[in-house]
């Protein structure tokens, strides 16, 4: 009995300090909420316009890849340098294998250049609007935020080389406005800043030009790829980074030792290669993006050309949130932002054309058009 | 030509501050090296005793779960809570599924829990000699190390509760040395300590108790398990966390949104629900973990008994770095550690039967027994 005694007590005193999370967790995890991903329906029925997902399926190498993986494969740990992956992605961008450093998803390859550069004395900047999982990176790691509003024309801001940020990120084509800046804006940028400049090129296989070209001039550019939308492979998560051998060094420090699984590097693999595929299915998706473009337009939406697998459509009349929430009870998804600069728009995945034909009936129905 | 040499002076002003590594990245990145993962060996007919894989294939189910995965459940993100794993799991193991938080591996699910606990003013700690991932999980967190050697006898040092650390991290049963904590000193450590206490149980599967028990009594306890071990998943990463509803909530800030894909999520369901299959392989390499241990032991090697699909041999002469070198001329890898209190020993995967066949009879070769 006294020992039971005397281990409630101890329990209790530990349920005490529990209840004071000040000291369990670090103060800048407490204080935090945490990223909040978009809304994933469960029904098969519904059209999901709302994550920026590719509405086509993966290149068929990426089925036989998957299916392709031995029992030695799956009991011993991945190549811990992504060596097949590396070496046809340096072939294909002209660039030397270890330039070359691959993530779990974009995010995690976010997470990890954020970590090599930023802390409470070093802080992260980027133009906003932009991808809202950024200031929850800066928040994970306890640093300052600099966030500058775009300038004129959706241009680099002017403060932004002198913020005194030690890590950048410029979105580019940016989420959620689908614009782009050209590589010799984002060029002269890295020349005046003596920062590290990630450029997230998450939705650059949409667009015209890319930044690739200027790893040639500058040592402090990252860029970073996904294959989450341009190669259908979301659901595998894969992304990676090229930039110089000494970020590509720091990189390395940080990551997971295996932190890409077999099934993910053969599955990129495969994918990387059938660039045919790949060029078409993004074909597609560039004359469905014009095609719901102009038909929005014609319904009142003033939309600003986009350079990714989404559009963002503004509309004074009705409320932005209405259009929203009308279109989610016919099971058609679409991302409503509850942000400034953000609530009288709407941001639209492109879709297949039956898909994009629902939205658009939706829309006709919902404006009374 | 006056733009030219204006932005020459730009680069090389730029190349300049990228010489000084110090400005670029942070100071415990610049300083660090970086985790060795362990060597794997290219050759298919390698024997490769030296980083604990399993060595046999995973439950059947876990192929057929990679070869449904639709293009669909490719193209899109994957659930970011684990729905399938948490339900399984937390009926296998009578918790609620919000108890359960998963990694893309386990090393995430321990690069997660110290970017919860630790900073520059919130130190780590654990016994030594442990898993050597732990202190540079503490490099790249910029947080400082408390290492307090084992108790007599393998136990937990008499200081550890009052080491001022805000987490402690138990692996249990050890790496490398094979040897098991009872789930009551565990407890009554954790009944003491008013940090976080991180149980890695990556092992457990070959040991004959664990510490779940424990998730009951006290709030403060986490207890990490490994799919790369006993479920034969290296390849897939994959391990998950048991835990408090308030630590758990902790761990969900801190993750990346989608940080398990799809087949690792569909391959970790399916490998869990055969326990059948698992029993039989962890009594497998139990028997052979028995008969290597005896037959080592006549060869001269000192061995405390394993919990884990590991022996730790130690030998006076020849040396222990010796008998390595030679067995790799072989083909066959195990694995040495040139660390202190560690460089008279080896450590040694358990294999098949085959592949113990051949460690033993490389050994008899080498010590001319």
């Amino acid at each position: 009995m006294r020992h039971f005694l005397a281990a409630l007590k101890i329990i209790q005193t530990n349920k005490q300090v529990l209840n004071d999370m000040s000291f369990l967790f670090n103060d800048n995890i407490r204080k935090m909420t945490g990223y909040t991903p978009g809304f994933q329906p469960d029904s098969a029925r519904a059209i999901k316009l709302n994550t920026n997902e590719n509405p086509y399926p993966p290149a068929p190498g990426v089925f036989e890849a998957l299916k392709s993986i031995s029992a030695s494969e799956f009991r011993k740990y991945p190549p811990s340098t992504w060596k097949d992956f590396r070496r046809v992605a340096a072939d294909l961008h002209g660039l030397d294998p270890q330039q070359i450093v691959c993530g779990n998803g974009g995010d995690e390859l976010l997470t990890m250049i954020v970590r090599c550069c930023c802390d409470t004395h070093r802080p992260l900047a980027y133009p906003t609007p932009t991808y809202s999982l950024y200031p929850e990176l800066a928040h994970i790691q306890n640093c300052p935020i600099i966030e500058v509003p775009w300038g004129p024309g959706m241009s680099i801001p002017d403060s932004l080389a002198n913020s005194g940020a030690t890590l950048t990120i410029i979105c580019n084509p940016n989420a959620p406005t689908g614009t782009i800046i050209s590589p010799d804006e984002i060029g002269d940028f890295a020349a005046s800043y003596s920062g590290v400049l990630l450029i997230d090129e998450a939705y650059v296989d949409f667009a015209e030009e890319n930044c690739l070209g200027l790893l040639k001039r500058y040592e402090n550019i990252a860029i970073l790829r996904s294959f989450s939308k341009g190669y259908s492979l979301a659901g595998m998560r894969f992304g990676y980074i090229m930039t110089s051998h000494l970020i590509a060094s720091a990189l390395m420090k940080v990551k997971d030792s295996y932190n890409v699984n077999i099934a993910t590097q053969k599955a990129a693999v495969a994918a990387l290669l059938d660039q045919d595929y790949f060029l078409d299915n993004v074909a597609r998706i560039k004359n469905e993006r014009q095609r719901i473009t102009l038909a929005l337009r014609n319904l009142g939406f003033e939309i600003t050309d986009s350079h990714t697998n989404f559009i963002l459509a503004k509309i004074e009349e009705p409320e932005a949130k209405y259009i929203h929430d009308q279109l989610a009870e016919r099971d058609i998804y679409i991302r409503y932002f509850n942000l400034d600069g953000l609530r009288d728009k709407l941001r639209i995945s492109v879709g297949t054309p039956a898909e994009n034909d629902e939205l658009l009936n939706g829309m006709v129905e919902i404006l009374g058009k």
